[in-house]
């Protein structure tokens, strides 16, 4: 009987799922909406009851089920403990654990979806083929994963790889508080809210024309100054320019202390392609003064099923 | 036959040298001067030489040792490639294999001194018992090494743990360069010769009195400073927080990106003791706003034995 694994990407708004072979053939791939009332307690049963349904509906014997991996949206130390999870509302369990208990024992492997996600773009996508590897995550705020040797690297209370909350600016030009009650993130610099927070800031305190002044400025987003950007506007390649070496700050960091062989590069800010890396890759050269040889810069690749490829190799190599 | 195990920490002047079984008890330590002349090339017949000359006197066959560990200043790959000791001389080589050539094909694991003395604090110092450590040590530079699930990080251009050039002062406020090529280098700001600059800076731009006011401006160190701030002088203290602020930047950001379980504090600075890190605990507390239970901050324990010790490890280890 051929072994399956699942993968299970859980967001605050509907949780991803696959089964996947080990040879890393997605069988298939569904989502289910997360149910959140209750202080979460729908969530873990609800997604033991729909992987019985999936394997039964594949025809797939139970039996052949032989990990799933889980990806929560919050810190996860290494034994799998969650101490809270903001956005669903769950706290102080183990989801791997429960999950595992309503699989009739099936073996469960939790942790931080970033993190997962790295994993996956390393094990699928835009890493694949190297074994260290950060991947950065640029959305509403900045995520991120730490691989090594292969291997998600947790840290001892699950706060590995929280690099969105590197500080890169300790004189807080910025006056900004960041969720994480700390200022001068990278988060707030460098994310998809920081690039239209950023030109807002230079649309309202300055009189330099932009083609970004056609649209009502509370509406301004990433994409509209990147997409201004490449079209020539100054004022929108100036916000790049300055977000992207606000984030080349926080590869350099991360570079003298691990070393990785490539950055990856995701989420939505990421679908700006090539012209967004050339500009990072620039700032980021300027700042490594040891060594010429510095870590490629790379698109990520798997897009949203990032999460569920990572959760299911975090399971078949945890095994 | 009981299993041996060398362990060399060369250095720039000497290299001191281990004999080990495997269970880490030292039977004899001695150190031999390193003859940089002829571009380096009598270090590592000197060596071999050396090993074998003391394994004679302590009537240990040869066939007993079992590998050797070969700590260099310089960065290694993880192959043991190594492009520039520039404190030695030697340049575009691999030590450990030139070292097992003239010991007859004995095992030898090189690797990069403050790396390998991190994992020597890790097996018998004070990051004993911990898998996840960060050692920092505070001499004329500031050194590192990570060691993650009890092993070192290298990195993929041997650059992870070099950590005193990570950047925590992007403003420079401070002009100086640093030995990198770049500025705002914790290096710069919290080594001994930062604490020694800081100081002179504060004692020419202000007329604040201070008990080192009575030295030679010239003359005044690190060591002075800190006794000085230990007896109360305020311009001192001043400069030890503000020295050791920036420390703390540096431990955020180590934090954030692999959340060690703790920081081994070593190297000359760390003879202030537990003054200092009460000190530097307290900056990185407050640096530290995603878990209230944050790393802990021990004293580095072997001194100049950590070299020895770490690259039997090493070498233990990696048979």
């Amino acid at each position: 009987m051929e072994k399956i694994f699942a993968g299970i990407d859980l967001g605050g708004t509907t949780a991803k799922l696959g089964l996947f072979k080990e040879d890393a053939s997605l069988i298939c791939k569904w989502e289910i909406k997360t149910r959140k009332e209750d202080g979460g307690s729908h969530v873990i049963p609800d997604l033991a009851a729909t992987i019985r349904e999936k394997l039964d509906a594949q025809g797939i014997p139970f039996a052949a089920l032989e990990g799933v991996g889980l990806a929560v949206p919050a810190p996860v130390r290494k034994d799998g403990y969650m101490e809270r999870c903001v956005n669903i509302g769950m706290a102080d369990m183990n989801p791997a654990e429960e999950l595992s208990k309503l699989l009739g024992g099936v073996y469960v492997k939790g942790g931080n979806d970033a993190n997962v996600a790295a994993l996956g773009e390393v094990w699928q996508g835009g890493g694949k083929g190297y074994s260290d590897v950060v991947m950065v995550t640029l959305g509403t705020g900045v995520g991120g994963g730490v691989i090594i040797g292969g291997k998600i690297i947790e840290g001892c209370k699950g706060m590995a790889g929280e690099i969105g909350h590197l500080c890169v600016d300790w004189e807080q030009e910025d006056d900004t508080v960041c969720n994480c009650g700390a200022k001068g993130c990278v988060e707030l610099t460098s994310s998809a809210t920081g690039i239209a927070r950023y030109a807002r800031k230079l649309l309202t305190t300055t009189n330099e024309p932009s083609m970004l002044r056609k649209a009502d400025i509370k509406k301004i987003s990433a994409k509209m100054v990147l997409d201004d950007a490449k079209d020539g506007d100054a004022l929108s390649i100036k916000v790049v320019d300055h977000c992207m070496d606000y984030l080349a700050r926080m590869m350099s960091l991360i570079t003298m202390t691990i070393d990785p062989e490539i950055f990856v590069i995701g989420g939505g800010v990421s679908r700006a392609g090539q012209y967004l890396l050339d500009i990072l890759q620039k700032h980021y050269a300027e700042k490594i003064y040891m060594s010429k040889d510095i870590a490629k810069i790379v698109l990520a690749e798997l897009g949203n099923d990032a999460g569920i490829y990572g959760a299911a190799k975090m399971v078949i190599d945890a095994r």
